[in-house]
Protein backbone atom coordinates (compact mmCIF):
# COMPACT_ATOMS: atom_id res chain seq x y z
CA UNK A 1 0.00 0.00 0.00
CA UNK A 2 1.20 3.33 -1.05
CA UNK A 3 0.77 6.03 1.62
CA UNK A 4 -1.35 9.74 1.47
CA UNK A 5 1.61 11.55 1.01
CA UNK A 6 3.89 9.86 -1.42
CA UNK A 7 -0.16 9.27 -3.21
CA UNK A 8 -0.37 13.37 -3.03
CA UNK A 9 3.00 14.05 -4.54
CA UNK A 10 2.16 11.50 -7.44
CA UNK A 11 -1.27 12.57 -7.78
CA UNK A 12 0.40 16.84 -8.48
CA UNK A 13 1.52 15.18 -11.57
CA UNK A 14 -2.06 14.62 -12.81
CA UNK A 15 -3.24 18.03 -14.63
CA UNK A 16 -7.19 18.32 -15.08
CA UNK A 17 -10.00 20.75 -15.16
CA UNK A 18 -11.04 22.85 -12.44
CA UNK A 19 -14.66 22.41 -11.59
CA UNK A 20 -17.20 24.07 -9.31
CA UNK A 21 -20.27 21.84 -9.08
CA UNK A 22 -23.39 22.64 -7.65
CA UNK A 23 -26.91 22.18 -6.18
CA UNK A 24 -30.11 24.11 -5.41
CA UNK A 25 -33.38 22.51 -4.03
CA UNK A 26 -35.37 22.07 -0.86
CA UNK A 27 -32.04 20.87 1.35
CA UNK A 28 -30.46 24.21 -0.10
CA UNK A 29 -27.67 25.53 -1.90
CA UNK A 30 -23.97 24.16 -1.75
CA UNK A 31 -21.10 24.14 -3.88
CA UNK A 32 -17.32 22.99 -4.02
CA UNK A 33 -14.56 22.98 -6.18
CA UNK A 34 -13.52 19.53 -7.57
CA UNK A 35 -11.03 18.20 -10.05
CA UNK A 36 -11.91 14.29 -9.46
CA UNK A 37 -14.76 14.64 -12.39
CA UNK A 38 -14.61 12.10 -15.16
CA UNK A 39 -16.86 11.45 -18.07
CA UNK A 40 -18.10 7.87 -17.70
CA UNK A 41 -20.44 7.91 -21.07
CA UNK A 42 -21.91 9.43 -23.77
CA UNK A 43 -24.68 6.75 -24.50
CA UNK A 44 -26.40 8.38 -22.42
CA UNK A 45 -24.48 11.25 -21.70
CA UNK A 46 -23.29 10.42 -17.72
CA UNK A 47 -20.55 12.18 -15.65
CA UNK A 48 -18.91 11.29 -12.31
CA UNK A 49 -17.95 13.16 -9.65
CA UNK A 50 -16.09 12.72 -6.41
CA UNK A 51 -17.09 14.34 -3.17
CA UNK A 52 -16.05 13.92 0.18
CA UNK A 53 -18.36 12.26 2.54
CA UNK A 54 -17.30 14.48 5.52
CA UNK A 55 -18.01 17.58 4.05
CA UNK A 56 -21.41 19.34 5.31
CA UNK A 57 -22.84 19.78 1.35
CA UNK A 58 -22.36 15.86 0.66
CA UNK A 59 -26.20 15.78 2.46
CA UNK A 60 -27.49 18.30 0.29
CA UNK A 61 -26.08 17.10 -2.73
CA UNK A 62 -27.84 13.61 -2.58
CA UNK A 63 -31.02 15.34 -0.99
CA UNK A 64 -31.44 17.66 -3.84
CA UNK A 65 -30.83 14.74 -6.18
CA UNK A 66 -29.63 17.26 -8.99
CA UNK A 67 -26.06 18.86 -9.59
CA UNK A 68 -24.59 21.02 -11.93
CA UNK A 69 -21.15 20.55 -13.26
CA UNK A 70 -18.75 24.08 -13.82
CA UNK A 71 -16.07 23.97 -15.70
CA UNK A 72 -14.18 27.04 -15.06
CA UNK A 73 -11.68 29.21 -17.53
CA UNK A 74 -8.31 30.66 -16.60
CA UNK A 75 -8.80 33.42 -14.56
CA UNK A 76 -11.47 32.51 -12.21
CA UNK A 77 -8.82 30.66 -10.01
CA UNK A 78 -10.10 32.91 -7.28
CA UNK A 79 -13.94 31.63 -7.35
CA UNK A 80 -12.25 28.09 -7.15
CA UNK A 81 -10.06 29.05 -4.01
CA UNK A 82 -13.54 30.06 -2.14
CA UNK A 83 -15.77 27.14 -3.54
CA UNK A 84 -12.63 24.80 -1.90
CA UNK A 85 -12.42 26.38 1.10
CA UNK A 86 -9.55 28.52 1.07
CA UNK A 87 -11.20 31.91 1.68
CA UNK A 88 -12.97 30.92 4.59
CA UNK A 89 -16.34 31.16 3.42
CA UNK A 90 -18.85 28.65 3.81
CA UNK A 91 -22.16 27.05 2.61
CA UNK A 92 -24.86 29.54 0.40
CA UNK A 93 -22.29 32.46 1.16
CA UNK A 94 -20.02 31.21 -1.57
CA UNK A 95 -22.12 31.91 -4.08
CA UNK A 96 -22.11 35.94 -3.52
CA UNK A 97 -19.24 37.48 -5.55
CA UNK A 98 -20.26 35.91 -8.73
CA UNK A 99 -22.96 35.54 -11.64
CA UNK A 100 -25.30 32.71 -11.65
CA UNK A 101 -28.26 31.12 -13.41
CA UNK A 102 -30.54 28.86 -13.06
CA UNK A 103 -30.78 25.72 -15.25
CA UNK A 104 -33.87 24.00 -15.78
CA UNK A 105 -33.42 21.69 -12.76
CA UNK A 106 -32.87 24.62 -10.54
CA UNK A 107 -29.07 24.27 -10.40
CA UNK A 108 -27.03 27.28 -10.64
CA UNK A 109 -24.98 27.70 -13.68
CA UNK A 110 -21.62 29.51 -13.51
CA UNK A 111 -21.27 32.95 -15.93
CA UNK A 112 -18.28 32.78 -17.59
CA UNK A 113 -17.78 29.33 -17.43
CA UNK A 114 -16.31 27.38 -20.46
CA UNK A 115 -19.32 24.30 -20.25
CA UNK A 116 -22.09 23.58 -17.53
CA UNK A 117 -23.62 19.90 -17.04
CA UNK A 118 -26.70 19.59 -15.34
CA UNK A 119 -27.34 16.95 -14.44
CA UNK A 120 -29.62 14.36 -12.20
CA UNK A 121 -28.04 12.20 -9.45
CA UNK A 122 -28.56 8.50 -10.96
CA UNK A 123 -26.57 6.07 -8.69
CA UNK A 124 -24.45 6.76 -5.43
CA UNK A 125 -21.07 4.39 -4.61
CA UNK A 126 -19.30 4.98 -1.69
CA UNK A 127 -15.88 4.14 -1.23
CA UNK A 128 -13.41 4.85 1.19
CA UNK A 129 -13.50 8.78 2.13
CA UNK A 130 -15.45 9.41 -0.69
CA UNK A 131 -18.77 9.43 -2.57
CA UNK A 132 -18.84 8.60 -6.78
CA UNK A 133 -21.49 10.89 -7.64
CA UNK A 134 -22.84 9.42 -11.03
CA UNK A 135 -24.69 12.43 -12.91
CA UNK A 136 -27.17 11.62 -15.76
CA UNK A 137 -26.58 14.94 -18.07
CA UNK A 138 -29.93 16.44 -18.91
CA UNK A 139 -28.66 19.80 -19.98
CA UNK A 140 -25.89 21.91 -21.20
CA UNK A 141 -24.49 25.21 -21.33
CA UNK A 142 -21.71 26.81 -23.55
CA UNK A 143 -19.68 29.71 -22.70
CA UNK A 144 -17.35 31.50 -24.35
CA UNK A 145 -14.33 29.65 -25.49
CA UNK A 146 -10.99 30.50 -24.20
CA UNK A 147 -8.23 28.83 -22.08
CA UNK A 148 -9.01 27.00 -19.22
CA UNK A 149 -8.04 26.32 -15.21
CA UNK A 150 -6.03 23.71 -14.89
CA UNK A 151 -4.53 21.96 -11.29
CA UNK A 152 -1.07 20.70 -11.90
CA UNK A 153 2.44 20.54 -10.44
CA UNK A 154 0.68 22.27 -7.14
CA UNK A 155 -0.66 24.99 -8.55
CA UNK A 156 -3.90 26.60 -10.72
CA UNK A 157 -2.27 26.38 -14.41
CA UNK A 158 -3.40 28.00 -17.86
CA UNK A 159 -4.78 25.24 -20.45
CA UNK A 160 -4.18 27.05 -23.54
CA UNK A 161 -6.08 25.47 -26.48
CA UNK A 162 -6.11 25.00 -30.31
CA UNK A 163 -7.39 28.48 -30.99
CA UNK A 164 -4.79 30.37 -28.28
CA UNK B 1 -31.76 14.45 -22.00
CA UNK B 2 -28.54 15.83 -23.63
CA UNK B 3 -27.40 14.22 -27.03
CA UNK B 4 -23.71 12.42 -28.00
CA UNK B 5 -22.93 15.11 -29.78
CA UNK B 6 -23.67 17.88 -27.73
CA UNK B 7 -22.33 16.26 -24.76
CA UNK B 8 -19.26 15.49 -27.03
CA UNK B 9 -18.64 18.79 -27.70
CA UNK B 10 -18.92 20.18 -24.09
CA UNK B 11 -16.41 17.75 -23.27
CA UNK B 12 -14.29 18.86 -25.09
CA UNK B 13 -13.94 22.16 -23.21
CA UNK B 14 -12.91 19.56 -20.44
CA UNK B 15 -8.98 19.54 -20.70
CA UNK B 16 -7.20 16.92 -18.60
CA UNK B 17 -4.04 14.49 -18.70
CA UNK B 18 -3.95 11.87 -20.62
CA UNK B 19 -2.46 8.40 -19.17
CA UNK B 20 -1.77 5.52 -20.54
CA UNK B 21 -3.93 2.24 -18.42
CA UNK B 22 -1.84 -1.27 -19.09
CA UNK B 23 -2.66 -4.89 -16.79
CA UNK B 24 -0.30 -8.04 -17.60
CA UNK B 25 -1.28 -11.34 -15.91
CA UNK B 26 -2.68 -14.93 -16.51
CA UNK B 27 -5.19 -12.89 -18.60
CA UNK B 28 -2.38 -11.43 -20.80
CA UNK B 29 -1.31 -8.23 -21.24
CA UNK B 30 -3.43 -4.90 -22.50
CA UNK B 31 -3.47 -1.29 -22.45
CA UNK B 32 -5.28 1.75 -23.73
CA UNK B 33 -5.54 5.35 -23.46
CA UNK B 34 -7.35 6.86 -21.16
CA UNK B 35 -8.49 10.54 -19.75
CA UNK B 36 -11.39 9.26 -17.58
CA UNK B 37 -9.28 8.80 -14.71
CA UNK B 38 -10.19 10.53 -11.67
CA UNK B 39 -8.83 10.57 -7.48
CA UNK B 40 -10.84 8.92 -5.33
CA UNK B 41 -9.31 9.00 -2.20
CA UNK B 42 -6.14 9.21 -0.20
CA UNK B 43 -7.20 6.78 2.53
CA UNK B 44 -6.16 5.03 1.55
CA UNK B 45 -4.91 5.89 -1.91
CA UNK B 46 -7.54 4.94 -4.54
CA UNK B 47 -8.61 6.25 -7.88
CA UNK B 48 -10.93 5.33 -10.66
CA UNK B 49 -10.62 4.77 -14.56
CA UNK B 50 -13.32 4.40 -16.61
CA UNK B 51 -13.38 1.56 -19.32
CA UNK B 52 -15.51 0.60 -22.32
CA UNK B 53 -17.19 -2.34 -21.54
CA UNK B 54 -17.09 -3.28 -25.80
CA UNK B 55 -13.49 -3.38 -25.61
CA UNK B 56 -11.60 -6.16 -25.67
CA UNK B 57 -9.52 -5.26 -23.10
CA UNK B 58 -12.34 -4.92 -20.51
CA UNK B 59 -12.38 -8.39 -19.57
CA UNK B 60 -8.50 -8.85 -19.86
CA UNK B 61 -8.40 -6.43 -16.65
CA UNK B 62 -11.25 -7.45 -14.99
CA UNK B 63 -9.12 -10.97 -15.19
CA UNK B 64 -5.90 -10.02 -14.32
CA UNK B 65 -7.22 -7.75 -11.10
CA UNK B 66 -4.15 -5.32 -11.47
CA UNK B 67 -3.51 -2.07 -13.25
CA UNK B 68 -1.30 0.31 -13.82
CA UNK B 69 -2.14 4.52 -14.77
CA UNK B 70 0.65 6.13 -16.37
CA UNK B 71 0.45 9.82 -16.63
CA UNK B 72 2.20 11.08 -19.69
CA UNK B 73 4.52 13.70 -20.25
CA UNK B 74 4.14 16.21 -22.71
CA UNK B 75 5.88 14.49 -26.25
CA UNK B 76 4.52 10.99 -25.74
CA UNK B 77 0.94 12.04 -27.87
CA UNK B 78 2.33 9.33 -30.46
CA UNK B 79 1.81 6.51 -28.13
CA UNK B 80 -1.19 7.63 -26.84
CA UNK B 81 -2.39 7.79 -30.30
CA UNK B 82 -1.04 3.84 -30.55
CA UNK B 83 -2.74 2.83 -27.27
CA UNK B 84 -5.91 4.73 -28.74
CA UNK B 85 -6.51 2.76 -31.22
CA UNK B 86 -5.45 5.29 -33.68
CA UNK B 87 -2.79 3.71 -35.44
CA UNK B 88 -4.37 0.21 -36.19
CA UNK B 89 -2.57 -1.21 -33.59
CA UNK B 90 -4.48 -4.19 -31.53
CA UNK B 91 -3.17 -6.17 -28.04
CA UNK B 92 -0.04 -6.42 -26.79
CA UNK B 93 2.00 -5.29 -30.07
CA UNK B 94 0.93 -1.73 -29.02
CA UNK B 95 3.72 -2.22 -26.36
CA UNK B 96 6.65 -2.85 -29.21
CA UNK B 97 7.39 0.62 -29.64
CA UNK B 98 8.22 1.85 -25.80
CA UNK B 99 9.86 0.73 -22.98
CA UNK B 100 8.47 -0.74 -19.75
CA UNK B 101 9.39 -2.21 -16.61
CA UNK B 102 7.11 -4.34 -14.66
CA UNK B 103 6.25 -3.23 -10.92
CA UNK B 104 6.07 -5.83 -7.92
CA UNK B 105 2.22 -6.96 -9.49
CA UNK B 106 3.36 -7.36 -12.90
CA UNK B 107 1.84 -4.65 -14.78
CA UNK B 108 3.61 -2.37 -17.03
CA UNK B 109 5.26 0.89 -15.70
CA UNK B 110 5.87 2.96 -18.58
CA UNK B 111 9.76 4.87 -19.13
CA UNK B 112 9.15 8.71 -19.26
CA UNK B 113 5.88 8.68 -17.79
CA UNK B 114 5.39 11.58 -15.04
CA UNK B 115 3.90 9.37 -12.86
CA UNK B 116 2.94 5.56 -12.20
CA UNK B 117 0.28 4.19 -10.04
CA UNK B 118 -0.22 -0.08 -9.74
CA UNK B 119 -3.36 -0.47 -8.47
CA UNK B 120 -5.61 -3.71 -7.32
CA UNK B 121 -8.56 -3.96 -8.68
CA UNK B 122 -10.61 -3.68 -5.61
CA UNK B 123 -14.75 -3.10 -7.28
CA UNK B 124 -16.17 -2.53 -10.64
CA UNK B 125 -19.16 -0.50 -11.01
CA UNK B 126 -21.21 -1.17 -14.46
CA UNK B 127 -22.70 2.54 -15.29
CA UNK B 128 -24.10 2.95 -19.17
CA UNK B 129 -21.64 2.20 -21.54
CA UNK B 130 -18.49 1.96 -19.62
CA UNK B 131 -17.20 -0.14 -16.16
CA UNK B 132 -15.84 1.76 -13.21
CA UNK B 133 -12.65 0.33 -12.20
CA UNK B 134 -11.58 1.55 -9.08
CA UNK B 135 -8.18 0.88 -8.31
CA UNK B 136 -6.22 -0.02 -4.32
CA UNK B 137 -3.29 1.33 -5.19
CA UNK B 138 -0.31 -0.41 -4.12
CA UNK B 139 2.63 1.06 -6.13
CA UNK B 140 4.30 4.32 -6.91
CA UNK B 141 7.09 5.15 -9.00
CA UNK B 142 7.73 8.74 -10.13
CA UNK B 143 9.52 9.57 -13.21
CA UNK B 144 11.45 12.57 -14.37
CA UNK B 145 9.47 16.01 -13.81
CA UNK B 146 8.37 18.26 -16.83
CA UNK B 147 5.32 19.30 -18.64
CA UNK B 148 2.40 17.01 -18.94
CA UNK B 149 0.16 15.80 -22.23
CA UNK B 150 -3.02 16.85 -22.18
CA UNK B 151 -6.53 16.56 -24.05
CA UNK B 152 -7.94 19.64 -24.63
CA UNK B 153 -10.12 21.58 -27.48
CA UNK B 154 -10.18 18.57 -29.41
CA UNK B 155 -6.31 18.36 -29.53
CA UNK B 156 -3.08 17.40 -27.45
CA UNK B 157 -2.07 20.39 -25.29
CA UNK B 158 1.08 20.61 -23.08
CA UNK B 159 0.10 21.56 -19.59
CA UNK B 160 3.16 23.64 -18.36
CA UNK B 161 3.54 23.18 -14.56
CA UNK B 162 5.05 25.81 -12.08
CA UNK B 163 8.65 25.19 -12.41
CA UNK B 164 8.41 25.49 -16.67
Amino acid sequence: MSDAAEYRQAMSRVGGAVHIVTTDGPAGRAGFTATAVASVSDSPPTLLVCLNRASAANAVFKANGVLCVNTLAAGQQDLAGIFGGLAGVHGAARFARSAWTPLPDGTPALAGALAAFECRLAEVHEVATHSLLVGAVRHIVLGPMGPGLAWFDHAWQRLVGSGG
